[in-house]
C-alpha cells in the first residue's frame, strides 16, 4: 500500500534505516556482508541450454540463476526473447537444480506472470524510470533487482528505488551495470564508486554487473574482483555454455569453467576484504 | 498490425521513403517545410490556467497546445499531475479555443484515455525505450511525438521510432530535448546537430524542446531561433501565465507575451532559411 | 603585467565590465553586434593552396583567413604541420589579399614567431588549460582566440580566459568547437547554448567552429546558421580548394563556392536576428 | 632522439613489445607484478609538512613520495604552488627519508629544474596533449608518469605516451585519475576498466589515483582496493598530516594512519590476486 504522506527521510536512506537491508532468498541472504553470485545466460534459448548453465552456476557456488525471457532490444527486428515459454524453462531449471531464479520484467502486463516464476524480479536499465512498472514492483512481495539507468545519477537511482519502497516493498537490490560516457573501448563505463556512494547514502544491497558494463569477456574477471574489493554485495555475470553461438551477448559471456574459476577468486577476495 | 518480416530498409529511413513525412493535425501540417509551434504549461493545474495559456498560444500563432496530465517525476513525493481530470481540462481548452492538443502518456494502462483526449500523443524521454508503450503507440491512429532519451544515441532514437512504425503507425514526430553531458550550467545540452542528422537519415519531422533542454527561461529564445535556423520543423515551448507560481518547471517557462514575441521572430527566421 | 591582487569580480565577467568587448582587426571589429567570418584550411599545405583559399574567403566576404602551421595531432606519426614555413606562407597570403590571418600556437617556444606572423593568435582546445601558454598569451598585444576544451565547463573556460586577462591582455575571443559526449554520429556535440551562457556571464565575444564540432561537411551550413541565430559573434569554418586531397580534415571542409553561398545566408540571418 | 620513421606497431603496444615494461626506481621496481604505493600531499606547503608526511609514507611501506610544487589551478587567483622552493623541500625530504620523489611539471621552461629534483616526473591530466611537453619528456632519462586527460579516450592516452616513447624515453607509467561524466556525486568517475584495457593493449605499467578521481576521502580506500583487485600496478594517494588545514584538496586526503591501514589491506589483496 502506498504511503499517504512523505516520510521525514527517504525510505531508501541510511537516515531512515541505519542497518543494512538483508534479503532472504531460499537459504541464502543478500546484503549484510555476504557475497552473492548470480550467473546465467543473457537469453533463455532452450531447455538444454538453461539446464546445463544452471548446473554450472550451482557447481561454481553461485546462489542465483539468471536468464532473460523478455528481452529489451534496441531494434524491433532483434530477437525479443522466448517470453512465457522462456519463463517456464527458467522455472523448471531452477526447481530441478534447487537454485532460485531471477528474470527481467519489461511491463506491467507481464508482471503477474513473471512474479509467479521468478524468485527475484529484475527491472532493467531502460525501465529505471518507468514509474508505473516501479509502482507495480512496489506492490509485489518478491525482491526487486533495480538496475541503474544508462545515464542515471545516483540520486535518480535511489529515487527510483524509493518508488518501490513507497508502495510497500522494501526488498530492493540495486545493480550498477555501467554508465554511458565518451569512452568506446568498453560498451559502458563501470562506475564502481557507485558502490561506496550507495552504501553511504542507503541501506540497500548493491550488486555489480560487469558483463553488460564492459561488453567484453576478457574484462569481466578483473572488474568482478574489483567490485568485491570495493565492497559490492554480489555480482551478476553472464554465463553461457556455448558463447560463440549465443543468441545474445555471446562476446561478453563467460564459459562455465571460467565462471567457476572466477567464483573461487571472488570468495578469496571477499574474505580478505571482510576480515580487514 | 505488426510486420511479420523485417523490411529491407528500416521504415524510418530515407532509403525506405525518400520524401518527408507530413502529418496533418486539423488544418495544420507538421513537416515538409512548415513551422509548427507548440506551447503550453508543463503541468495542467486548473481550468483557468489552461484556458488562459491556450488563448495566448493561439493568439501568438501557435498551432498546438501542450499540457501535462501524467507527469514523470524523479521523486515519488513530487506532484504527479492531475491525471484524468487534467486530460479533461486540456481537451476542453482545446475544443473551446479550436486548437489541437498534445499530452504525455506514461503507460499502456492510460493509453486509451489519453488517446481519446489528445490530438498528438507524447512519449517522454524516460520512456523512449519502454518498448511496450512504443508498441501500443504503434497501434494507435493518432500521431506520436517521441522524445529522445537523455542519453540515447540518434541510432537508438530512430530504432525506438521504428518500433512504432513497425506496428503500423507512420505518424511519428521526433523531439530533441537535450542530452546529458558533464556541463551543468544548463539542465541538459541541446544537441541541435541532431536535426541535421535525423533529416539526413530519416524522413520523419523533428521538433526541438528548448525549455527542458536548457532549464532556463532566458536561454529559450536564442535556442529556439537556432533550432529554426538549423532546419527544425517546429518548437515545443513551455508557456505559463504565472511562472513564479507554477507547480512544475516555472523557471524555464516563457510568459505569454514573451512567447508571442518569440513566435514572430521564429517565423521571420523560418522565412529567411526557407527562401535560401 | 600580471595583477598583484585578485579583482573584486573576475575580469572576464559582466559584473566587472558591462559593455561588450569589441576587438579591432584591420578595418573590421569583432564583437558588439557584428558578424565575423573566419575561413581557411585546417593545415597550410602550399603557397598555391593558401593563396587560392585566401581569395575565396575574401570574395565570400570573410574577414579573417585561418590556416594551421603548427598542428596538434593525436598521433606523433600524423602530419604535424609545416611550422615556420607554414607561417610564412600564411602571412604572405594575408598580405597579398589584404586579409588578417589567424593561426594556432602550441607552445611558448613558438609564441614569438607566431605573434609576428598572425593578426589573431589561436589557443587550441587541447591547450585550454596549458596555463603557461595562457600566461604568455596574456603578455601579448595581439588578440587571442581561446577554444573551449573538449570537456571543459563554461566556468573553466572563462577561468582560462581569466589567466589571459589577468596578465594584461583584454583582447580575448572565445570559440566553442564541440564538447565530448556519448553521441558518435558527430565528432563532438556542438554546444550552442554556450553562446547564451557566455554572453550572460561575460563581455567577451564568442565564435563558433562548426567544422571541428561536427566533423561532417554536410552539417556545417545548418550549424553555422543556428550559431548566428543564437547570437554568435562569428564563425570559424574550414574551407579548402580541394577537400578530397586535403592533408587534414578534408571531410569537414567546405568548398569555396559552398562557403560563399553560406556566407550570404549567414548575413541574412544575422540581419533578421539583429533587427528583432 | 626522435624516430625518423614510423614503427610497424606503436612503441606502446603489446604487438611491439610483449613483456611488461618494468621501471626501476632506487631499490624498487614498478610494473611486472609488484605493487607500488605513492603517497604525499597535493601541494608542498612547508618543510615540516613534507618531512612529516614523508616519514608516514615510508613507515606505511610506501615506495614513492608525491608532492606538488607547480600546481595547475582552474583559477589564476588560486594558490599556484611554491615552485622552485617547493622542489627543494621535496628533494630534501626525499633525500633525508631515503625515498624517491615524484612531482608534476607543467611546462618545458620548468622541465630542467624539475628533472634535477624528481625521481619520477609527472605530466598532469590537463597537459596530456601538451605535445611539446610530451616531446621534452621523451628526451628525459627520468621515468614519466602520464595522467589520463579528463575526457581522453584510452586510444588518445596511449598515443600521448607514444609521443614520449617516440623521442626515446621508454620509461612511461600511465595513471588513470577519473574521467568526466554526468555523475556529480564524485568529482570524476574512476574508470577501472582502463586498467584491463591498457594492460591488454600495452606493456606499460598503470597506476590509479583514487584521490583526484573521487574527491572524497571516505571513498579512497574502497577504490584503492578495487584498483589492486583489477590488476593495477600501484596507487597514487594523497596523504596529509593535517587535511583540515591543507592548502589544496584537503577533503580527499587520507591522514597518515588511514594511509598506513590501507597500505596493509592493499598488500593483502595484491597477494591474493597475484596468487590466483
Amino acid at each position: 500500500m502506498a504511503l499517504d504522506i512523505q516520510p521525514v527521510h527517504p525510505l531508501t536512506s541510511r537516515a531512515h534505516k541505519k542497518e543494512d537491508t538483508v534479503i532472504r532468498i531460499g537459504n541464502h541472504t543478500i546484503g549484510g556482508g555476504t557475497l552473492t553470485l548470480i550467473g546465467g545466460p543473457c537469453s533463455i534459448e532452450s531447455v538444454d541450454q538453461v539446464m546445463s548453465v544452471a548446473d554450472s552456476v550451482k557447481n561454481a557456488g553461485g546462489q542465483v540463476l539468471r536468464g532473460g525471457a523478455f528481452k529489451p532490444r534496441t531494434s524491433p527486428y532483434s530477437f525479443q526473447g522466448l517470453g512465457g515459454d522462456g519463463l517456464k524453462i527458467l522455472k523448471k531449471a531452477g526447481d530441478k537444480t534447487g537454485i532460485p531464479v531471477i528474470t527481467e520484467v519489461m511491463s506491467t502486463e507481464d508482471f503477474d506472470e513473471v512474479e509467479k516464476s521468478a524468485d527475484i524480479i529484475q527491472i532493467g536499465a531502460r525501465n529505471m524510470q518507468n514509474f508505473h512498472l516501479l509502482k507495480r514492483a512496489g506492490m509485489s512481495r518478491k525482491p526487486i533487482l533495480l538496475k541503474r539507468g544508462l545515464s542515471a545519477t545516483i540520486d535518480e537511482w535511489l529515487n527510483a528505488a524509493e518508488y518501490i519502497l513507497a508502495e510497500g516493498n522494501s526488498q530492493v537490490i540495486l545493480c550498477e551495470r555501467g554508465i554511458r560516457t565518451f569512452e568506446n573501448y568498453t560498451r559502458n563505463t563501470l562506475d564502481l564508486s557507485a558502490i561506496v556512494a550507495v552504501k553511504t547514502l542507503s541501506h540497500l544491497p548493491v550488486i555489480i554487473d560487469p558483463s553488460h558494463a564492459t561488453g567484453r569477456r576478457e574484462m569481466v574477471p578483473a572488474m568482478a574482483k574489483a567490485a568485491v574489493a570495493a565492497g559490492a554485495d554480489g555480482l551478476m555475470i553472464e554465463v553461457h555454455n556455448d558463447p560463440e553461438n549465443a543468441l545474445c551477448d555471446g562476446p561478453q559471456s563467460l564459459r562455465p569453467e571460467e565462471f567457476e574459476k572466477l567464483a573461487k577468486e571472488l570468495r578469496k577476495i571477499h574474505e580478505v576484504v571482510n576480515n580487514d
